[in-house]
């Protein structure tokens, strides 16, 4: 089956967003056995999107479409594939209920531009939006397959991974292809893939692909089988060579992160956890709340952003914090903020993050260096870490390093 | 001026990479007022590329290329696009003898197939490579302009920029367009939209363009002009219309998020800010720190998750916190959250999130609703607020929310 995946909006021509939204078809695609042969980008234009229809309906068999499922003028996808294809417009009632409720909650009148969002072609199979109004579509006419789905990819990844891909799965007459994900996280990108070069190289069925994402790497192990037993059965040689060599940092074998396998074992465990942040400030506390059930776990944090704040709040003892002293950014700091919140908040566990996020120095420490601290029921200790890279990154590692460090603890 | 962008690679296809290529010559485009049009992505496949090619030709003024320039067997750009315009490659010497060095100061002999990357069409415009070893060109056929790129963006970038612009300035006989983006917050995007759909709808030159991203939402003004003062004055009246209709939300005259426009305003008045987070869990306190400078006027946070932590540390009275009396959830909770939080931490503000950011209910309460509270040298408020969405949404729009109230308070 080849498909082409075409991105509706000027925003993409006009290069004020990437095309991410093809990147993840694409691999979503090949993963169902689906080669993609086309991307094509388009604006927020009747005729140009027209055009790109026709043209990939003469030359693949599924047209996967992105973006102007909104409701505004220019979110045109819908109406120019329903004329295209010849097909009516019609609400989708559930989701024009939704959209009505939405706006009933908040005490506004619907604006009458958000009915468009609810409306689907005849005869084709609604793929409903979780997360926004927008609703999606799937259909077969005259041999090929569309399948429309809405432009920001917090609806899009929800919606082909829930309502697309299980569509997707039974219309497409090849094997499908099933895959497991090893996620890992304490080891960098290419160490990992250093270490797994010759299996990369030479496996081709099994396929081992590696991807890293805001500290985490991952490897996909893909197969054609006819059940999810018999691939299993396919790549249990060469998953079981990837833990020997690597096996120590591999945290999940499903694409979670980090925080929730560290929700996970706290759940189980029945144990709870506070956290003390100086430069990750609040991304860790955010990242563990996004977990639905956190709240059974996490008991709260402080941003000790202010010296005064690690002092009065945590009391780390002024000594500790002197430019004169090991500093703020310092493995006794570290100790002392995991220790201290641990007993101030009276959780089993507790982690500290202090260092120096950039762009500046700070205690003439140049930015990217950070500590991180875990106190638990058996004592603490502190890690020293250096990166590179802007204030947004470093932030992002320390706050995956400090799961990682108490992920060891709790597995 | 139209043009097209074709990417030639099938690690795009595969998705292994994201084509941010298009993105950023898109907006090099743009601002040399080039309208780009369609982005197309082919493998590395002789007919597909030449059926891209003629594609592009029939319909865009400019096509682009990238990718395909490389040494080996799978890069075929040069010859294919050779073979379409009917022109002959030949040896460019300069670029052959740079990679003749190469191999000669490492002792190696050059691999035949090297010399690929050294050939280009008979009357191109060559584009020197300063960073590796494919040369680019550019060239005029028929009354349309081709110029073809390589594929990593470490080699792209400074050839399109020191090479392949010049040469399109000069053949490009168009203005270049200027823009302006106004961002708004504390107002939807279709609402917006509503009050500005007359302008929208009317208005061709300068154009207004409404974007929405993560709890915000923007409006760009562009239009063709010979420097940035004329383009000013070409959009002073519909600005001034649009500001008439919902200043009262427009907080910045450029691309920068909400926090940024509160630190900004924070260090201006040299004031302080301390927060207190229930169901943003550190989300709020993760945007603010994201700011550079932004150590000068955070003083740091407490997550306060758990009503332990509501009560033991920001001392919010037990009568408050029952399900029996008003609840965690409530304004009054709110309200004690922000004043307390400012008091402890000292700071001349302070703000509070408290709500339901799901996906269960909390005393009862739906997913959804939140209560924000702002503490400031002149009193305090709160603010109910509800939406729908899952719990990351919640979370947005919570510290969002939160942002946009301080910052009525500040400007």
């Amino acid at each position: 089956m080849r498909a082409e995946i075409i991105a509706v909006g000027t925003e993409l021509l006009m290069g004020q967003i990437v095309n991410t939204n093809a990147q993840y078809l694409s691999r979503e695609l090949a993963a169902l056995g689906i080669g993609v042969y086309w991307h094509t980008v388009v604006g927020d234009n009747a005729e140009r999107i027209a055009e790109a229809i026709r043209t990939a309906r003469s030359r693949a068999d599924l047209v996967v479409t992105t973006g102007g499922l909104g409701p505004t003028r220019d979110d045109l996808t819908k109406e120019v594939m329903a004329r295209v294809l010849g097909r009516e417009l019609k609400v989708y009632p559930p989701a024009l209920e939704k959209i009505e409720a939405h706006f009933r909650a908040r005490g506004q009148e619907m604006p009458e531009s958000n009915r468009r969002q609810a409306l689907i072609m005849e005869g084709s199979t609604p793929l409903p939006n979780d997360v926004g109004h927008a609703v999606g579509e799937a259909l077969e006419e005259g041999g090929a397959l569309f399948v429309l789905l809405p432009g920001p990819p917090r609806e899009l990844q929800p919606m082909f991974e829930k309502y697309a891909k299980p569509w997707l799965a039974k219309m497409n007459p090849d094997l499908p292809i099933y895959s497991k994900m090893l996620k890992f996280s304490g080891i960098g990108e290419s160490l990992l893939e250093q270490r797994l070069l010759d299996l990369i190289d030479t496996q081709t069925d099994p396929t081992i692909a590696p991807y890293a994402k805001e500290g985490e790497v991952a490897v996909r192990l893909s197969t054609r089988a006819a059940t999810y037993a018999e691939a299993e059965r396919k790549w249990a040689a060469v998953e079981r060579t990837i833990r020997e060599r690597v096996g120590e940092f591999l945290y999940a074998e499903e694409d979670i992160p980090i925080e929730a396998a560290v929700v996970r074992l706290l759940t189980t465990r029945n144990e709870t956890l506070a956290v003390a942040e100086s430069c990750s400030g609040g991304l860790l506390a955010h990242l563990v709340t996004n977990v639905p059930g956190s709240s059974r776990v996490f008991i709260g944090g402080i941003v000790c952003y202010d010296k005064a704040v690690k002092r009065d709040w945590l009391h780390v003892p002024d000594e500790l914090l002197r430019i004169d002293g090991p500093g703020e950014v310092s493995e006794q700091t570290a100790l002392r903020l995991a220790e201290n919140t641990r007993s101030r908040f009276r959780t089993d566990w507790a982690l500290s993050v202090t260092g120096v996020a950039g762009p500046a120095e700070l205690e003439g420490k140049p930015p990217g260096l950070v500590y991180v601290g875990v106190a638990g029921p058996d004592g603490s200790r502190a890690f020293e870490e250096k990166w590179t890279g802007n204030r947004e990154t470093i932030k992002w590692r320390a706050a995956k390093a400090a799961l990682y460090r108490l992920w060891r603890c709790l597995r």
